[in-house]
């Protein structure tokens, strides 16, 4: 078995092995474009492994690309630095369930904020969690995106403000919690597994 | 004023002409890409007018490409019809009380089933609406994933196969209500206004 | 056929002719009383069909009778417009999902404030519509009547008073609330159906 | 100080008696129509004192009037027990925070049943109480009707029909549901008082 | 029969005399240890008879004594009155549907507070109850506690220091409510039975 | 300083270490009584370190001493396997937004189980975690005992006993649960903070 048997699926779901399992549904992946492939395989050398988002969703080469496309357009905008995007992640994750979500980016936000504590403390209950009230401010703000957007008002964008906030920011807290509730609700679906490498990474 | 200042958004939320009115907030849109210029202005070709939500998107030129991909991959494919399609938008958008979408693709519902009713009876209250129990499970199911996709368990696929739906038609439900979830966001965010040529249509 | 089979029931609920259907529950009405069925042949004289509130409701004379008293008390005061006492029916009956409520006074609605838009706004989201925000705050205060009148207090008459709101209008709001959420139960509980007329009228 | 002076309100909500108070908001009653204070000085002789009820709403006879009509037309209805019809009322308005109704009604409920402890274990947790099977799907449906009537389904009808209740009592079931919701709201709006009389009543 | 059969559970649930039944379920209670059986022959002496509390709880001497030595060490602190005490219990009992916590509670503050009143306004919707602002606002925090702890915030100690509370207070509202939160869940298990005596202690 | 001044919390809450904090509300604790020290000593001397809910309730010593007890009587008894309670434990605090006994159980189950990836998982949605259906239906019980104990009825029971537990341990299942959610509730009024040391436990 080499690399290629895994992006393909063959070696998933097999056995009792769950770190190798990727999800519970829709297991079966055929063979893969070579664009896909080649992205796969270049995050694999650069993680060390291949967080199975990449493997479940390639199942759908159109929205694979589409998914990664608007991924990166949000993530890798000056504005909001790596850390807060993350902190938004991982509490609207923890606030729709999704495990993968909040275990693969609990993971990233470790690293990005060079804090052992925050993702766990972030996915259970921000408001008590070692950050400021400006990110508590934004975090509110997420949640809300996340439960209830149709009662967004001016007074929430004034709230930002005050908190030093950018439109162009404020849009940027909404887009990503607006995508990973996409994620969210796709990895529920397939049941998608976090990989076993994401749980300590960053501690 | 012509198309280009419609589409630069020269002409935006300007007077008590509510019908021109894009979005209260975020309105100032500068130059397009040229891309993104030509996309809207086929749009418009072919509806008569342009949609606000290529004018609120096209903000951001990234997130403009990778929103339409994704649509594009989802409503393009095989499997279920378009007027199932968009019963799946129109009834999770209501349930985000998202009042471009479900206007919007009400009008397009409308269209797709050749039906006058339809589009209301779905947004206030599908399960009195005059579809089948087939479809009442299919939005059953659109709705659990729009509010709560962490209990999504393996009874819900058997319902849904009981009805004769294939594993990559729930994979479409569920993608269908997760992407229109992120739109239905990002529409309360930036409080897009859908445009006064849709309510009519179709009736 | 004749009115009166309609009235009588003899049609309701028979074949594939939705438009002609009443409810799919207590379908059969026998003989009226003289005084409701003159009261309903007026009703038709006037808007040209039996909305079918009348013949669902009919099953039963007494409550009928106090029905349209209750009705009529309050929609003929003084005070608030017509379209102020039908922004918050649809309002109400959007969020009591009742299907016939918001199908019929939508069109009242549109008609009552010549406005063919309206009614869709306030019925999916009315922090979006196109009204002032006095009747926003109208419309907050018929929601929390009909959603969790335990919680009203002083606070709740006071934001009234501020948008120029006077005691026996507060109490109008709310009792339009009232009464309408007896009717979307009842609307609910016998499966009652708009009648297609009402879908296009005031568009 | 005479019934009269007590009917018009004069009395009302003077010195920290709380027992005369009727209700802290609205209390004024100007002269009322002579149907009305027949009406009102009848039920005074019949029970000793009159409900604030009668005071509060004959502020507004035309509506006054429809209320007990439609009350009537429920409450004399041959079908439900008289207590069963108690039990309803006393689940929903706890179910609905209504202060007025649970105490004034479980007085009535305890007389009717012959019963001193049905009516704190119904307003309670009904599922505790000392009653049927039967009576407890009788209440799941009342409070079905109460918080959710959109989602009726013909599984609920076909539950009460397998308790042995006919149609015309699901309809009986879901009305007196439906009428006293609208009493709930009346009376939680303008924070009706139970009269003092009924807290010990059938004990 | 004597009162250590009432004690060992002999009589438990036995026929249809519902006022000596204690639990539905978990109803066989064996020997009891000398020092519970003291305790309860104790209680039986002041009270005229046993709380089922003690019965049911029995089942299991090492829980029963850390319950009842947290109830008093709870109970027999200086600083709120009894009162205030017992208004806690109930409002936060009510609102977790315990109907033994409601009822024995109740009887104990219509005795505390020398009113036969205010524990069914308590119990219904203690915000149209008889009680202070001050009382309304401790009750506020304590279904704060009970619905919702992960918000509490330091405005929240803001509101009760503002009407005279102090920490320690403010800790024994909290602590109240999280114990007989424990209470009630316990009860819910168990169907504990409120002694028939209860109903009508206090009024 | 040394650990009794830790103790007596002259060092809680100062300056910028968070990892030495214990809580941001009631943090001055004084002398303590001697068997309290002394427990907390022998803590000290088992984990390496003092866990912070002994210090946050060590300011009651009398509910302190009620506290252990009842955890002691619940933790101690056989039947329910260690990690069985602790995921009890864990899967109720994260819903009930419990920082402190998420991480610090969290910690515990992870040793108990011998598994470094459970306790993220069963904190996040344990329906996704790698358990036994049993230990899902234990867990399902576990949150309606938390969170609406009310409607707690015999096919509840009946479910668990289906999955072979005993009805002792449907207690054990139920007290835990109760317990830690008076355990939540203190934590997250003295917004408790979990040790350092235990978040990177057991992985």
């Amino acid at each position: 078995m080499n690399d290629f048997d895994v992006i393909t699926g063959r070696e998933i779901g097999v056995g009792h092995n769950f770190s190798r399992r990727v999800a519970t549904r829709f297991q079966d992946v055929n063979d893969l474009p070579d664009d896909i492939k080649t992205a796969i395989l270049g995050v694999q050398e650069k993680a060390g492994f291949i967080p199975n988002v990449f493997l479940v969703l390639a199942r759908r080469p159109d929205e694979f690309r589409a998914f990664f496309a608007y991924h990166d357009a949000l993530m890798n905008r000056e504005g909001l630095t790596q850390a807060e995007k993350e902190m938004i992640i991982v509490a609207t994750s923890a606030n729709n369930d999704c495990l993968y979500c909040v275990v693969a980016h609990g993971a990233v936000l470790r690293i990005r904020a060079k804090n052992a504590l925050i993702a766990d403390q972030v996915a259970i209950n921000y408001r008590k969690a070692d950050i400021s009230d400006r990110h508590k401010a934004m975090l509110d703000f997420a949640l809300k995106v996340s439960n209830d957007a149709g009662v967004l008002g001016d007074a929430d964008f004034e709230t930002l403000r005050s908190h030093g906030f950018k439109d162009e920011e404020i849009w940027d807290i909404a887009g990503i919690t607006a995508f990973f509730g996409l994620s969210n609700r796709m990895a529920n679906l397939t049941a998608m597994r976090p990989n076993d490498e994401f749980y300590a990474m960053g501690r």
